[in-house]
């Protein structure tokens, strides 16, 4: 097959490329390198089956060109798409952000396709569209949904517009809700956040709120596992799944304690008050996973196994 | 209260600004005649409450411009917006209408009410965000959430956005889920369909689909009610409810045979073939409405009375 990945140079698109080329699989990319990085591509660049081109998805006319080049070429049979806003701070401080780099860019995808008659549409959900359901184990079919960040209202309303495509044109979409993914390479997130602050200032490590939100991890190769077990096995036509570990996740002290052990063991650590990060941010996520489970995958690692592996890797990323 | 309406020269928002004024409020009115009339406004514009300017709120510079001139002359107090796309196959054959006229709207207003430190919001929201529930009675909390229409993925969409808005800035919105909303003055739908073509064509009516297609339908004035019911009563931060009827709604049969009974009694009725009028049109919807009653609000008309009162309406308005 040949799969167009939008946010390829980002840190899911890499990985995700990675396994498709490895698999035997081509793959075309598309990324503005807003986030995601040129040197990211190193590796793929290499390989002959991968082909990429900068464009910007939030631009109709520059998405439309480039994706006709590819399916020229190539004969595009399904679209992932992983390019989002991942700063959610960010999007919380100006909503245009997610607006343009989350939602419009779906939109766009969904407008490229029916046009290109690309049939097959694998899309990165987060466990953010449930909002703050303060710790209950969340189950797909879950309602209402009142998401709390910009962030997660703009992945609910791009589920939505995939939703009424596959009503309307669209014969297959995958939903992915991911929980936190950690691994590299890493662009954003706590544990990048702290390797980095510790770099800089190796005797403490300050922490956004009091350490107590805790959340499901999931390390980017399990999560790229599941995508494709999903994409192979499930038979609906509108596909949704929570991917994530099967435990009640762990804490950002225990984070926090993981790095200080992994890049500076003598540093003390400040936790700031309250249990949000920020504004927008979920103190406490608990998936349910049973529908992936039912389906025949289950995770290599479990939270804390998959923090330690990301912040090794993590910690020898940013060592150069 | 100074009450901005977007969408005030349309269906719902001519009903809502007539009756704040009667009440004695003031009321200052946006609309791009897209849909809305102008002279739907004519009996609005005698009242010295009512103030308006014709605005394209998917402008945003439009639609700060307009709305600062009203905050400068009179303190908006909230925003109720019912400006929306309200033909949904035209949003079917190009999801850029409801971008624009549904959730670009929406996002343009919260910008505005942020920047103005406008602190409440109603909106006008929708049974189309449940999706196709197969005629299940619908409760506010029911998950998941797959609209199969562009204008019920829109409105999930602003949904969304307005619940992010909460989180971070807003101090109080209500959503309102809307039934079909019939009566005067009619801009679209079955009923106005209906009584148009028996105009044009007097001795048969054409039905889209087989008739079965069954939904609750609540008279404008009742809806009118129930907002301003939960706009006084509810007390969360975001409030959401159903608006409706509590019956099990009538048929388009039964409203096709209201139609020809009113306007052209010797006419015969056509069926086509199908249980849907269009895609993404919800074959079978049923609302609980429990939570509105527990509020202590129930309609004065059941489904099938709102259907005969606004035949006779729409009848009437047709006529001249």
């Amino acid at each position: 097959m040949t799969v167009l990945i939008t946010g390829a140079a980002g840190f899911i698109g890499v990985n995700l490329a990675r396994r498709l080329l490895d698999a035997g699989h081509r793959v075309a990319g598309i990324d503005n390198f807003c986030r995601g990085l040129p040197e990211n591509l190193a590796g793929l660049r290499a390989h002959p089956g991968f082909s990429f081109v900068e464009a910007d998805l939030s631009d109709l006319d520059v998405f439309r060109d480039a994706a006709r080049h590819f399916h020229a070429q190539e004969g595009i049979t399904e679209v992932w798409h992983m390019a989002a806003n991942s700063d959610i701070p960010a999007g919380i401080a100006d909503p245009g952000v997610d607006l343009r780099d989350t939602f419009m860019t779906t939109f766009n995808t969904l407008q490229v396709m029916r046009e290109l008659s690309v049939p097959a549409l694998a899309f990165a959900s987060t466990s953010a569209i449930y909002g703050d359901l303060k710790g209950e184990r969340i189950r797909e079919d879950v309602g209402p949904l009142f998401p709390i960040s910009n962030y997660g209202a703009m992945k609910l309303a791009s589920e939505a517009a995939i939703s009424a495509a596959v009503e309307a044109w669209l014969p297959q979409a995958w939903l992915f809700r991911f929980p936190n993914v950690i691994g590299v390479p890493a662009t954003h997130g706590a544990l990048l956040d702290f390797v980095r602050k510790l770099a800089r200032t190796p005797g403490n490590l300050d922490v956004l709120g009091n350490g107590t939100q805790q959340k499901p991890y999931l390390h980017v190769s399990d999560l790229v596992d599941a995508m494709l077990h999903i994409r192979g096995r499930a038979s609906e036509r509108l596909a949704f799944y929570n991917i994530g570990p099967d435990d009640e996740g762990v804490s950002v002290r225990y984070m926090a304690e993981q790095v200080v052990a992994a890049a500076s063991p003598s540093a003390t650590i400040t936790y700031g008050k309250g249990n949000k990060g920020w504004v927008g941010d979920v103190p406490r996520v608990a998936y349910a996973v049973g529908k992936l489970e039912a389906l025949g995958w289950r995770t290599g690692m479990d939270s804390a196994g998959a923090v330690r592996r990301a912040v090794a890797e993590i910690v020898a990323q940013e060592r150069g």
